[in-house]
């Protein structure tokens, strides 16, 4: 098989660039403790995961209107703090949590990778994470983004085609000359099926003791590797 | 007066970042003498500028649909081929020609400055061009941005106010969070009318013998600044 050679290369983020759970567990432990607020915060990090695909199901559902990934992720974290009856947070406190998702740190070879293949290829997140999440963080983590494709700029959430066109409309690139690079099989195929590129390298432990699934290729996607670095050798960047 | 504090600084591109006219003089130029056309390319170029404003002045007031930069170049350059009597270019020459938008030089001090002022703040170009030319354009000339606010993302072309608007949305800060910088007094103007702050800093050579306005500020912008290394520094960065 011929190494494909896309233009441009977008990468799924939670999950795929950042390692959302260690992150955000390690994150709110430290912030309780140094407010003194004592939660089962791993069990919140897992609930607030578990509430992302169906808070955004109601936006691509048309059940309720269209909202930012920072909105959908405070409307959890509300119900989940009185689920787990955690009390004494202020309204600063809240929204400091809620942007827990801007801090998300990034597996170790996600930036020298990143570095490789931005000296031959256009790169970007395509991630459902709004605009100011995504730039926020790939300041702090260093990410060397060329544009960054936040679903707030389709006001769309993937796996909508909106999305994965929009790239390749905003880049003025074919579908087929953009690769969608993703540790999950499901995002993969649905930028297939828009005629995207794809690559997929595994995230074993993205979910911690709770991971069912994407623990290897599902399908015959165009590049197949081991992590980022790898991709960028793959693709002789 | 105290230092304004915006969290992220968006800049014009054209002419305030880039050097448009030497830059497509010299490139047409060449190109002209590898292809052995002869041509005014200078006076083309000042002809291509010209268009600029009513091409986009027509997406404005509806008259015309929504189209990105690259198309409305495209269609001016087709006029002006033809009134300069230039012949023998064939589609894939025009299609370089046009693209010559997407190769254009910074100023000197552009790099430099915005290096010193990513470190602080988010950057961005809030720019006519699409987000094709001002990515392929920022990978050439080592534009270290943020986020590529084309006018694409926003279906509108500045002075709309739901430019300036817009990355404030989609930066999900305030407008005057959000200082708006510029080599053109009119730029600011409509900034400001949005709640932005203002920077300001001179481009005499822009236009070359055909510069008639914007020499020195205009009005008592938040900050005005020699060139972009000097905005850097009045910001502290």
């Amino acid at each position: 098989m011929p190494t494909p050679r896309p233009a441009a290369i977008v990468f799924d983020t939670f999950g795929t660039v950042v390692d959302w759970r260690t992150s955000l567990i390690a994150d709110l432990t430290a912030f309780g403790q140094s407010r003194r607020v004592t939660a089962d915060w791993t069990g919140l990090v897992d609930g607030w995961r578990a509430a992302y695909q169906p808070s955004m199901q109601r936006v691509r559902s048309g059940e309720v209107r269209w909202a930012p990934l920072d909105d959908l992720h405070r409307e959890s974290l509300d119900r989940l703090v009185a689920e787990f009856g955690i009390t004494g947070l202020s309204e600063d406190d809240l929204g400091h949590i809620n942007r827990g998702w801007h801090r998300l740190n990034p597996w170790p070879d996600s930036v020298p990778g990143l570095i490789r293949l931005k000296a031959r290829f256009i790169i970007g997140p395509l991630s459902n994470g709004n605009v100011a999440l995504l730039v926020n963080m790939a300041k702090r983590a260093g990410l060397p983004w060329d544009m960054v494709f936040g679903a707030d700029v389709f006001g769309r959430y993937k796996p909508d085609p909106e999305t994965y066109l929009g790239v390749a409309r905003l880049l003025d690139l074919e579908p087929g000359q953009v690769m969608m690079a993703a540790a999950h099989n499901g995002d993969l195929a649905a930028a297939r099926k828009c005629g995207l590129l794809t690559a997929f390298f595994p995230r074993p432990a993205e979910y911690g003791p709770h991971q069912t699934r994407d623990f290897k290729a599902d399908a015959a996607w165009d590049v197949v590797a081991t992590d980022i670095e790898d991709l960028a050798r793959q693709l002789g960047a």
